[in-house]
């Protein structure tokens, strides 16, 4: 809930081959998209002439208020890509924001990235060498220089070179004033799934429910390597790069809603099938199973089916947000979890096993242990559905650095001393790859990066170790 | 969740024999009061000779931004009262946002109030006459002139006085420079606790929760028809009017949040049990129990257990609020739900029973319904943990006019074809009775009216049965 | 132009025999009447049944933005008033702008004003112990709390009682759903104009300027001591008190507009014959004459043409405003200045008088002089159109405490080595009443009060005289 | 007043040897600057390692709150540059703000720009097709594009190489984290002034009063076709282009403050000249010299002491602005003057003679001829400062679209009834002359472009006499 890694980006794409309100579709699509970034969002549209950009820090709710809507709504509009964002602190925030625009010898290209490159740095290198000048530090704008830099090429066979030139993983949307592009790297590292309006046109999101608000069918996933784009009203496909399927594990642990199927897996049921798993792995004598709000849920229904002990409503979660207004003092150190869970009074000598979904710091944990135990609650074992997280994603997921990750530095019973626990167990990685079903990226628990890792970090890494 | 009752008001008041960071205290005790008024907050201060008042539109963390705190943070303070507010449509709305506060014979007075007089016009015109001016048409105003009037009784006489004159359901927080007094009419309808903080100050809450957040410990509930005040640190108290205890049954069904205990009574065990009794009453053959999430979570782990059905997380409730900002389209009417909940695929092929705690005009239910049979349901049937709401409050919840409710002018079988549920049911009144263990007030269920009812409503329900 | 006395308020009334855009043409009158207010504005309008008033801290551009003027277009408006105001620091400034209204025995009343009364205290003395309260400590509140009192009287016969009990210099607007009433004190400080529509409807300003940008025609002044309202269309009048006409001699020095006409007396020419008679007072061996932009303009052509010596723009203003953004150093503790005037190269080398209409503190006097200095001024002769300003205003005028008043403490030859100049002259006192040519309050000139003082000011003078 | 050309920006550099604080001594500057634009205000500061923007639409004071200060006042900071805009209407801006930054191969570059380039389009195409992209359609992201393809240039090297590329009229202000650069094309269109701080730093400014305020004293202008920078603390140049100076007579016509002395010329003394030449050009008989506030005072002034004829204050000036707020009816098409404008009695009965500066559209002047006549003036003579405006600026000044241009489609005496004055005059080209007394461009009045036009222009105006 608090101490969770964040996603950076959700991605949006649409092209209809009649006008469309296309704002409120892609504002409608970003809403259901909100939790994969909630610091930035941006809309870009055209009508095959005109193309409007609006996008700010904040909420999408907060973001597009009636102003910008209006600028939104042009005459005739037929396509456009939205973004979310979950920015990292900085100076010119705003300026990172997305959808990035610019005008190139291709007229003018917008982009929409979730991801990230691990050869950024030495991309960006060569292009100022050639002259290129950015506006930002951002890796979406090296993107976009590249393929504006092949200015013999088409759009399509520039974006196809740009992907065989950039490394890491990533899910990229992208428009002219005539058509939307979407592509997906070679390992589908992050999400990226296809639909159809009822009036032919097409959808790209990051999820599926972002499909169902907006009205339109699933049809499948972009595929790992797959270049996709629109011509004459048909999906065409270019397979740019060797697919070698990685989807992120986390996706069905936590990012991605509970309503979403991605890569042909349901999340919801998978993280039933974690919880499972985890009862049969490690098993505890306890009366009940109570769940994190709303991060702990779906594992938490796993773990009261297989092991029998009844699940209850332990943790009550205030709907509002207070992160922003109240100023801890030394005397409330855990205020922060205080604003968000309180303990309902259905523990009280109860022997609870307490289910999330992982720990990162593992600071949060131990403020949720306590707050059971206030409430009178005999025992509390904690269990995790993954493994422990120790080594970072270079991927586009934030989780934190490396030497915040508690179980990077803590063995598995140091943490449950640290969080006060009467025991604590993980889901193991081959138990998450059972539960999932699939094969994945699972970087973030052993440090095996099937896409690569920036040169930089290994260089690091090589001295850390001399 | 979107078809509920509203209730009016939470209220707060806090006294520290030494200063304290008063505002920031009353902050916190809003924060968990936040639920029971969304539209509006206040605070207001003292130090014995400052009194200051911060008010607005908006959540508790949008009103309270540090430029209102830092006018809060005066020299020395250590009293102060608070009210979060769901306010009605109207003009002045920021007039209407409490506490309200007056010069008067008695120096400065400030009032936070939940509930409503049901003679509030009858005495209003009276002090019209006398030549009393008003700022706004509300309550509140009329019980501060009605008080002020006494020019030549103390402070706590003059409130005794004023009790003894206004009938209705009400819960009221009151102080001068110096003190803070606290009462609740006759029938105790709304709730009312008082709390101890470690350095021998008290607290004044509508729920336990914000007690626990500000660091209080749980004394005792006001009683019904008690006016209570602190007097040289001393808690004070007048029993003014005789107990008819029937406090309001919503506040177990919906309002009071999970983890409170309100006159000796735990909310969510109690929603257990009706569920419970609900099973009992109406049993379902079916495969999945899914609670409306949130208000219906209680209730379903209590039919969940009573029946046997396995309960399942089978509607996805987005947490990112969308209701000001998107206009449905005509193709769109369901929008608003839409954005709020999306069903997840467990429901696919099984026979789902939804729990709800109530139902307001309908239209929610039925689009719930809707979304689960969209994603596969077999079989829908509805249960809910409260008998029809048939009357309006007049005690401070806003239930919709009568005319909207649509148990008032269908019978149950038409309720569920509206819906278009397989089956319907709603818990008994004795059932609620049996679930929540004490005496309560049920008049939105029979119209019996324990505290009575305004006179122009009394005349104009004759006039139309005649 | 920085160090002048501030006019506390502007007011304006509308009544119309058929329905107008009514807060378009207030919005239009007080934006005309902006300089007698700039820090809070408000609108009242009604239709005979709805009354909505708007009102906020800000400039009338900035408070009457579209939402609020949206909210201000009520069906069939025909009448109305307004109010700009000048507020003195304190806690509950949103609370002080003006118009104020409440709901009476005499139905909603709401009331603009111009002035002081200066037994307010003990009036509100008496309410309070009647029971009555209060929500500021506002003048104005007192005078509407008075006329609510007399619950059995007409609107017009208990402001007419009301007008007799309160003291001091006073021009009010009041209106309620059907009517408009104006009224000035028996010595007219404030002034108040009547004006006449073409559609035969009627309005009241505090300036001619008002009428003008409204499209009413000039009828004729309120008189002082009058009461006057709209009846069937007909403008009525009760000579409510006996006259004792002696308007603020201020008025004509700076505060009402130049193109203003108070009292059949024109300001602009009026300010031409203070310089004249300045010229005459006190002559100069001089090149150039500069005036203080824009203040001591007019003085400085009738100074220049009595005297012969050239008029020059000696003196550039920046029409951008600076004073809330920066924060002036040690270093340029006359930055304040600075951002607002500069020298222009044609004073280099010339004997300069400059011309101002008054000194207050002298501060900004003595930065001007050094500005004229550092652009190379060979010498520089003050001249001031009004005599020093020695006591304070009890009639609605800011002057700045007693003790801040240069003059109250300095003798003129103090106030020239203070200030730098090579010579300084104030305007007489006969000077004055020549240039204006009518009987005229000269209070804060010479301590002589036409309307009385403040009983408390009274005794704490006795005080310290003893 | 209203109907002006507008000059479209003012740029400010500055280089200290030791820490200042810079963001505050900038925006001074700006402030001083701000007639040049008043649409959008940036400033730009680096320590020697960090490098902050901040930037938006509004004026100075606006933009430049709290917030943004605290951010732009870094650490050790001791250079700068900074901007003022008056944008064109269009889709991007708050992109479109100065100073604009890009990151290159030469470090992090940011650039400040008052002018235009005739020959953009051509270098924008060449560098697009080298792959180049851009985020706007402006005219400065031209230049530093340019300045960024030399990569093996140093730094000044490359400006120069630019500054022979571009053709037009421009002063531009450059900086990297070291260095400030300054620059005016070889016609010294647009002004440019260098100035000393008493620590040894360098101030660039557009007008010397913003040396004043900064506390720099004036040095000499920046040449034509002239670039310098800041070396080891000395000022360094390099005459890049030869200088044929035909400096922007419009400068002393109206743009440049009345304490501005600009390529050894004073302006307020130009424009007194001015008025000279135009009462001997053109005389009047007549009572009473009449200025437009503010732009008319120095020609009138000029006017009333060649023909004897006194000056007076005929036209009030409301300083609060009204222009956004109030939405004229059919009725008041003249509203925007008279929210401006109110004549003043003394004109009644009088002949007038009404200076004013330049005349655009003429609409304007039309109405404040019927503003004096409504006031009573007997007869309006009108006279203007500069010649008729007949022609395009393509060095930087928005004089609205030829076509829109009174003059480029009417003849004098048609222009004379159309504003209904009693007579017209113009300056002539050669008073102009005479009045400055130095080489001066004429084209808006001539159509003789000096530093050339833009090619398509050229090729229109050919197709159109085709």
């Amino acid at each position: 809930m608090m101490d969770k890694p964040r996603e950076e980006c959700g991605v949006l794409g649409l092209w209809s081959p009649e006008p469309l309100p296309v704002a409120e579709l892609l504002q409608l699509g970003l809403f259901a998209l909100q939790h994969r970034g909630q610091e930035a969002a941006g809309i870009c549209v055209s009508n095959g002439k005109d193309l409007v950009i609006e996008k700010d820090l904040g909420l999408v709710s907060q973001v597009f208020d009636e102003t910008r809507m209006q600028r939104l709504r042009i005459q005739g509009a037929n396509l456009g890509i939205g973004h979310t964002r979950y920015s990292t602190t900085g100076s010119n925030l705003r300026f990172n924001a997305q959808p990035l625009s610019v005008r190139s010898s291709k007229g003018i290209l917008a982009i929409a990235h979730n991801g990230n490159f691990v050869n950024a740095l030495q991309i960006r290198q060569q292009l100022l060498e050639h002259g290129a000048v950015f506006q930002t530090t951002n890796d979406t704008e090296v993107m976009i220089n590249l393929i504006a830099r092949y200015a013999r090429l088409s759009l399509v066979e520039a974006t196809a070179r740009a992907m065989r030139e950039l490394k890491g993983g990533f899910s990229v949307v992208l428009m002219d004033r005539q058509t939307v592009l979407a592509l997906r790297d070679g390992n589908g590292v992050r999400p990226l799934v296809i639909g159809r309006l009822e009036n032919g046109g097409w959808v790209f999101a990051s999820e599926t429910p972002a499909l169902a608000l907006m009205g339109a069918r699933f049809v499948r996933d972009v595929r790992p390597g797959e270049l996709v784009w629109v011509e004459s009203g048909e999906l065409c496909s270019m397979q740019v790069l060797e697919p070698r399927p990685t989807p992120c594990a986390f996706e069905w642990i936590y990012f991605a809603r509970a309503d979403a199927t991605l890569d042909g897996i349901a999340t919801h049921p998978a993280r039933i099938r974690m919880g499972e798993v985890l009862a049969q792995e490690a098993p505890a004598e306890a009366d009940l199973v109570v769940p994190v709000p709303d991060s702990g849920i779906g594992a938490a229904i796993g773990y009261s089916r297989a092991s029998g002990i009844p699940l209850d409503y332990g943790l009550h979660k205030n709907p509002y947000t207070g992160r922003t207004f109240i100023q801890p003092t030394q005397e409330m150190r855990d205020l922060k979890v205080r604003l968000k869970l309180a303990a309902t009074p259905v523990v009280a000598g109860r022997r609870v096993v307490l289910v999330d979904d992982s720990i990162v710091r593992g600071t949060t944990s131990g403020r949720i242990v306590q707050l059971l135990r206030e409430a009178g609650a005999a025992e509390v074992h904690v269990r995790i559905s993954s493994p422990p997280i120790k080594f970072p994603c270079y991927y586009g997921i934030d989780t934190a650095a490396r030497k915040e990750l508690v179980a990077s530095t803590h063995s598995v019973e140091e943490i449950r001393q640290l969080i006060g626990a009467d025991s604590l167990a993980f889901l193991s990685e081959s138990g998450v790859r059972q539960a999932i079903g699939g094969p994945v990226c699972l970087a973030c628990f052993n440090g095996q990066y099937p896409a690569g890792q920036p040169e930089e970090e290994v260089r690091k890494e090589a001295l850390e170790q001399a």
